[in-house]
């Protein structure tokens, strides 16, 4: 045994740099994957989210982590929300990622990405669930939602359904009208502001919804055949995107996590109602692994809950740095 | 508003260089005690440590945190243990701790100090607990255990019990040797080796217990006017230094936070062994802000349990984070 540890090196990467590394592509989509199938497998160990209120500074700081065997390391996020920082001119929303070795649980690497990584591997998921549920052709794509994430999703969604109609609905026309430009733009497809979100939920084959919510958006009458959903708004207990008739009148029900959902998804206002049919809900993972059909038939409607886990976080952590070359800052330790 | 967030710093400081920042001072201790006054209070917030279990690996990981109204940041300490890593020739313990703004929720600072900074903390607390709880006159300081935690221990109840004579008791005697010797000369007092754990708490008037032990070195038996022991060896349900019927032999038993000590200090065994007379435990907290009037005595034998809390960690962090001056990397974001 050698007297002293080896010198080694912890990469420091800001958002600046990480934006050149990371892309919302179809390998990411695969990483983020894994990830899920890997939750269904019972290997992961993800503890519950560590949560912690500072209502005098009317913020709010949670942690998540996983560790999936087989992946070379596993990362500990931490997500402050601010929600007065905007008064003082800055985000409500940061934060970083630590990557730690899964065999020494050393230090790798700290990611200072502001919540961008956990963006790319939320709209990541949004591809996963689009991918297992969707019908097959999907020629109209709907957004419910018109920020950060309502692009992402649109965007990751496209890589698993390429769709030539997209659909844009926000409580604001005109931020709905800039994001339906953006994304016509990006995807070079005829992408246009919707005159309710009912109008959308009816034309579209694919809807997702991003919003914050804290009363539904979307209702169970506007459901159709051959449609899929996915909710990725609802991360804690009081949000709500999707009608809880609506859930149970989709033919699937499908949630990242059962133990997160029952608190914090969609699934949570469901079992608040009284309206939950009992039994375990399916979990992506089990579709993904084979373990369950998913989508009954072409004629299905399907829901998918996300609430975002550790899982992938571990996963997106681990993709990074496999990509980082020689971006960041080296600090020898 | 302006258009986008001012560029600022983040400090990304390294063990060797928070060796040089922080001290095992009075003023550590004083900002440690704060800490615990805070958190009789009832203000503080501090969630459950968040802990992952990596069983295939031989590993574990916790995550402490703690918000403190008044602090000027709050910090995050992650502390992975991988008790495999001896043999390659690494540490099992390390970690870092992260700085965030109390008032905004960003990233001020990342110390990577391989747990140094938690030694420090633990230490200072094993003052502050002697501070108020030892004999006012300490001839005799005994020491059982033999690694870093007990030369802190000594070194910061030298602070506040300037004692004359120190034992050391470890299973190991060349290790208690070699941490006797290191004592004498650092506090420049006779320093020697116990002939047994008895002898050790027979003959002091402050005893501090630093072991990872899993069954009881401190027996009832010994316990004598005019003494006062730390245990901060357990940190986990399974491990316990004091056995159960001494520790409710004592005239005052007091814990650093009741509902941690429970679940993973000495308190735990006394519970399971259904010992504990009933009632709230005492909190080191209350005695300090003179909620409790602590000590009863001169002759009493007084007990204090200490599992680690993340008030302290948000203590020094937020300390050292005032002590750095120019050191460390500082990233622009």
């Amino acid at each position: 045994m050698p007297d002293s540890p080896p010198r080694r090196d912890i990469r420091i990467v800001t958002e600046t740099e990480l934006r050149q590394i990371i892309r919302l592509d179809r390998q990411t989509v695969d990483v983020i994957e894994a990830a899920f199938a890997a939750l269904a497998s019972g290997a992961v160990v993800m503890p519950p989210v560590l949560s912690m209120e500072l209502a005098d500074v009317h913020g709010e700081v949670d942690v998540k982590t996983a560790y999936i065997p087989g992946f070379d390391g596993f990362a500990i996020k931490v997500s402050p929300g601010f929600f007065d920082n905007p008064k003082l001119g800055l985000p409500s929303l940061n934060g970083l990622m630590i990557l730690f070795c899964a065999r020494t649980g050393l230090v790798q690497a700290v990611f200072l990405d502001n919540g961008h990584l956990t963006d790319i591997r939320t709209a990541a998921a949004g591809a996963v669930a689009a991918r297992h549920l969707a019908p097959e052709r999907v020629e109209t794509a709907g957004v419910i939602g018109t920020g950060v994430q309502a692009r992402l999703q649109m965007r990751a969604a496209h890589l698993v359904r390429p769709f030539s109609r997209l659909l844009v609905w926000g409580r604001d026309t005109a931020k709905a009208a800039a994001c339906a430009d953006d994304l016509a733009r990006t995807l070079g497809i005829d992408a246009r502001v919707a005159d309710s979100a009912e109008r959308l939920v009816r034309d579209s084959q694919l809807v997702v919804t991003t919003t914050p919510a804290r009363s539904p958006l979307v209702m169970a009458e506007w459901l159709h055949p051959g449609l899929h959903i996915t909710a990725m708004g609802s991360d804690q207990a009081g949000k709500t995107e999707i009608a809880p008739e609506a859930l149970v009148a989709a033919d699937l029900y499908v949630c990242d996590r059962a133990s997160q959902c029952e608190t914090m998804g969609e699934l949570r206002a469901v079992k608040a109602a009284g309206l939950w049919p009992g039994g375990t809900p399916v979990e992506l993972g089990q579709v993904i692994a084979g373990e369950h059909p998913g989508r009954p038939g072409p004629e299905a409607v399907t829901l998918c809950d996300l609430t975002g886990t550790g899982a992938q976080d571990t996963a997106i952590a681990t993709h990074v740095f496999k990509r980082l070359g020689e971006s960041g800052t080296s600090i020898p330790v």
